[in-house]
């Protein structure tokens, strides 16, 4: 099954304790493109400026993404710069340039418009609904979003809500969406907006899976260094959204086996700058460390 | 197997947001007792004052918990007093008055040296040397410390950690301790301290297990209200202890099932005031509770 994700690329300028890059390929459809693609065809749409360095998506091309809705606009690519202290929860923002990406109108290409498994990354509700508008028979459709959208568009998020299946977003943003300090009424309130899955990334601390009647829990994969958390967030859907769409199977075991997939790819993602890692894991090194969350969290409950 | 514990016995006055109670029995030894006594006989060693309500303790005589060690001293109990706000992971102490607990001398019965399960509270470093020191043959130690110690005893303290078996202490202690940002790199650090066990517990962020050669997370339970997290550390190394005792087998598989046993345990304590919860639980309470945890954690790793 093929997966369409619509989201940004961008150029990152990204600064943690452990060194620095300028202008390294990032954005959320990226990231995710890179992670899913080691599980599954993915269509990417997304916007870049006539200055994007198109030589850098090349590794992505040739793992099965296909790049047939990357408009190439007059103008600059959206660039980001960020910095990480040694508590790497925290960011500073240090600019953002929206450039292109602020009129970004997504256009589905036709070739795309079947497309079963949907991500949509963290854009403005309108924009993720018109998407939803374009899609002809979607099975599976997840949804990210951010503070600055449930703050500053929260009717069009509702809206959109209504039509997502999984909604995968940061404990804070859950908890600022339902206006509920305590996660699991948060995520009651949460559910009956619409999604009725809710992955919540903890970072550090984790990923939670809630369905109706289930929690999950996957821990973070312990790293001694984590050299940029850059992408972490998208890099986790790409896996949840490429092994769904592999094993296209939307039962709770499956989603479980995906969360941990995701996890396992976020794990990966921040060992090296922007997308370093993400370029050349084999498929052994992910079915390892895919292993090695089960061996994370098994016991036996026989006492 | 018996658990030996050695550590505070206390009235608490604690408001939340869900009530408040006045000079309702605490302590970490009474929290302990009372979550480790539904798996093992619990010998206590504390310091009460005469003022103290000795008929509250009633229920755990009835639990085998031996209070042959139980000072009664000329003067008031230790008292302490606290707020916490919505977010339950942080709170002001009100007052804390240590009143008999300030000149307290572990002493420890005849009838306990031989005890083999041993659990030193949070007490002065020197404090918990001197139990150890009359103690004949023990088979696991465990510690607990805090802040207060790590920063104002640190050499009585690695003294003392050179002598135990388990350290369960939070994640930003373990940080303090080791003094570095990375949880898994602190964790080696302290390692080489001493004990090669660490439990690391992180509040509604699960805990931790970390040994020299494998790692396992714990969560916690998912609850919608958390009436008062008092004792929730405490009571959760009294069911790791309990179960460890109980079953005699400090294999890593068990040492597993005692974490998600001791997070069980904690899971309780906070759904009502003081010990109220802990009070009545049924073996089969804690039995379903234990599963759940598995059916939190667990996934099928065959892809």
């Amino acid at each position: 099954m093929s997966i369409l994700v619509v989201g940004s690329a961008a150029l990152d300028t990204v600064e943690t304790p452990f060194g620095s890059v300028e202008d390294a390929l990032g954005g959320s459809a990226i990231y995710f493109s890179a992670a899913a693609s080691y599980f599954a065809p993915v269509n990417l749409v997304a916007v870049v400026g006539d200055d994007f360095p198109r030589e850098q998506i090349e590794f992505l091309k040739k793992k099965n993404v296909d790049f047939s809705g990357l408009e190439v606009a007059n103008g600059k690519t959206f660039r980001w710069g960020g910095k990480y202290g040694f508590d790497l929860n925290e960011r500073d923002t240090l600019f953002t340039h929206l450039n292109v990406f602020e009129k970004f109108e997504p256009k589905i290409p036709d070739s795309y418009k079947n497309s079963e498994y949907i991500f949509l990354a963290n854009i403005g509700p309108d924009l993720q609904m018109d998407v939803l508008k374009q899609i002809q028979a979607p099975k599976l459709v997840a949804l990210d979003t951010m503070n600055y959208w449930i703050g500053g568009n929260l009717p069009a998020l509702r809206e959109t809500l209504k039509r997502v299946d999984v909604l995968i977003i940061n404990d804070s943003e859950v908890r600022q969406l339902a206006n509920e300090a305590n996660l699991v009424k948060a995520s009651k309130i949460v559910q009956e907006m619409g999604p009725k899955t809710l992955i919540i990334k903890k970072g550090e601390h984790g990923a939670l899976l809630i369905t109706r009647n289930s929690f999950f829990w996957a821990p973070a994969y312990p790293l001694e260094i984590i050299y940029d958390p850059t992408g972490a967030g998208d890099t986790f859907a790409g896996g949840f959204m490429g092994y769904m769409a592999r094993s296209d199977d939307i039962s709770i075991d499956n989603l479980k086996r995906a969360v941990v997939f995701g996890s396992a790819m976020a794990s990966f993602c921040v060992e090296k700058f922007s997308l370093e890692r993400l370029k050349n894991l084999s498929d052994e090194e992910i079915r390892t460390r895919f292993k090695e969350f089960w061996q994370m969290t098994n016991f036996d409950p026989n006492v």
